[in-house]
């Protein structure tokens, strides 16, 4: 996976240099050089080939993918106030709000010139534009999951304080599944195969990415050793988390209007998040959301099986584990 | 110019109401609702129509022009922490700075379909990347011009403290010309004309956006009655500013040394405002500044000359005027 991401990596420079003044640059940079594990291209390029395209071909449809990651993690830290991510400092932190919202910007036009090089540029274009709309409507849902923490009259007023599953699926499908579905499709399109390997190469991507972003919220809650601080999504006031949603349904009305009181909280404190956390494991919420992760993964696993054997596929089924084990 | 602005406002309303939840509507309208005087887009329409082409084939292109400037207004407030904006709440005071964010971001995308339902779209898409990138880029500037005001140990590091003239120029070229000429451009785009008309249009479009910038500040400095905060870029430290940088290059050098450090104190208050003040007017920096203004409109009507009489061009031209007197 290395060797490709150098690959994308330098498509993705080149286009963030175009145009943009020398000391812009270093502020351009940081967000793609402070890395990341570059797993969305991977499956752009695996399901370029396992659809018969060439590698070649999907390197820069690659790129655009990881360039929407990297434009909304930059916005993302914005909104969050985000300092350090992947154990260095964000643009944000670096380099100053301001500075980091003209690079966000700057990102989604050094996008445009990139799709503008893709093959088939008129669907990686429209593929983009819908999934970049959908990711920001993730982020507003995540927004208004939020039980405390934001002091804005439109926000305190609009809140979404209900913990239901659906509202929790439609979160991390916009805000996780969107993004990786499109990596898959967009392999697809560079591949120019036809509807049906389409449909198979969505649906993986699609149930991989629930499966990353039901992971995701395990490990921020009973995760040991991620160089992540543990129960962020706690602290965070967060209510669009998976073992938080699972508990929530499982406590009675009193203990579940307890746990949304932590939730609500001004400021969460170390004993609160103790609280949460022991509510949380007495529900079984620990083996659920693992549960849940690796049907996800199976289910991503299901939706390939039309495609002809391949190497690639064979890679995309291992990825899928790779995802909820985080292995890779 | 209002019944243009209405069928523009429709293009711009259509368009940004796609693909968004119907909570997030009334945030993506805001912006556009909060009114403005639409004179971009006018001056597509003008364009057009005076190069030969039809009313009805700007109106998008002219949308896509009023929704980069809208978009960059959203950005702006954020950066700024602007509250009120034409006499109304921003899309930031209104409901908080991560909506506000996400409809910045929104507005991108809707701009992006517009475009691609534009006459020409792959001149136009390559006109406004170029666009937002410059005026990323000048909005960079004016920010790095700023001589206090953010902690950020990046600016504070960065900061340009050379009040030169040349400096200013490419500010307000990238600021502000370059989204008037790319106004101008568009409307011949969609003319389909010739790169001579081009020529003639960027080349007006470029000289009256100068000549509306030098103006602003004028009227920032010494405008009474226009709604707006006197000497707001002296309260926000601005030395990006025509009559600031006109009275700078007339001051001793010890006399500027107190200017700047005006400018540099942590909070400018009333008095600041009041010394500074009559420190440019003792230079003649209110005439002078006036005075350019003016040439620049006329270099804009100059600009125009090769192109055929025509009631388009006559509205051009006195649009020029308008510009610099804000008759309009």
């Amino acid at each position: 996976m290395s060797k490709l991401g150098g690959e994308v990596d330098r498509v993705m420079f080149d286009y963030l240099s175009r145009g943009s003044d020398a000391d812009f640059l270093p502020i351009l940079h940081h967000q793609v050089m402070a890395g990341g594990k570059r797993v969305r291209p991977a499956m752009t390029c695996l399901s370029c080939q396992a659809v018969g395209g060439e590698l070649e071909m999907a390197i820069r449809p690659a790129a655009v993918i990881e360039l929407i990651h990297n434009y909304s993690l930059i916005m993302d830290d914005l909104i969050d106030r985000g300092d350090i991510r992947r154990g260095k400092p964000t643009v944000r932190s670096k380099f100053g709000e301001a500075m980091a919202l003209l690079a966000g910007m700057f990102y989604r036009e050094a996008l445009d010139e990139l799709v503008g090089d893709c093959p088939n540029p008129h669907s990686i274009r429209a593929l983009v534009v819908r999934t970049i709309k959908e990711t920001i409507e993730g982020e507003r849902l995540d927004i208004l999951m939020e039980q405390a923490g934001r002091a804005d009259e439109y926000l305190v007023r609009s809140r979404l304080t209900e913990g239901s599953l659906s509202l929790y699926e439609r979160l991390i499908e916009k805000k996780t599944a969107t993004l990786f579905s499109a990596a898959c499709e967009a392999g697809g399109v560079a591949a120019g195969c036809g509807e049906a390997g389409m449909e198979c190469l969505r649906g993986y991507g699609w149930k991989v990415g629930l499966a990353f972003q039901v992971m995701d919220d395990y490990l921020d809650i009973f995760g040991e050793g991620t160089g992540k601080e543990r129960c962020k999504d706690i602290v965070e006031h967060k209510l669009g988390n998976a073992p938080v949603i699972l508990a929530l349904n499982e406590m009675e009305r009193e203990e579940a209007g307890r746990f949304l009181g932590i939730l609500g909280k001004d400021r969460v404190g170390r004993a609160d998040v103790r609280r949460a956390l022991s509510m949380i494991r007495r529900t079984g919420a620990e083996r659920k959301t693992r549960e849940w992760a690796l049907r996800l993964a199976e289910e991503g696993k299901d939706a390939l099986r039309p495609l002809p054997d391949s190497e690639a596929k064979g890679h995309l089924l291992e990825l899928s584990d790779f995802v909820v084990e985080r292995l890779y």
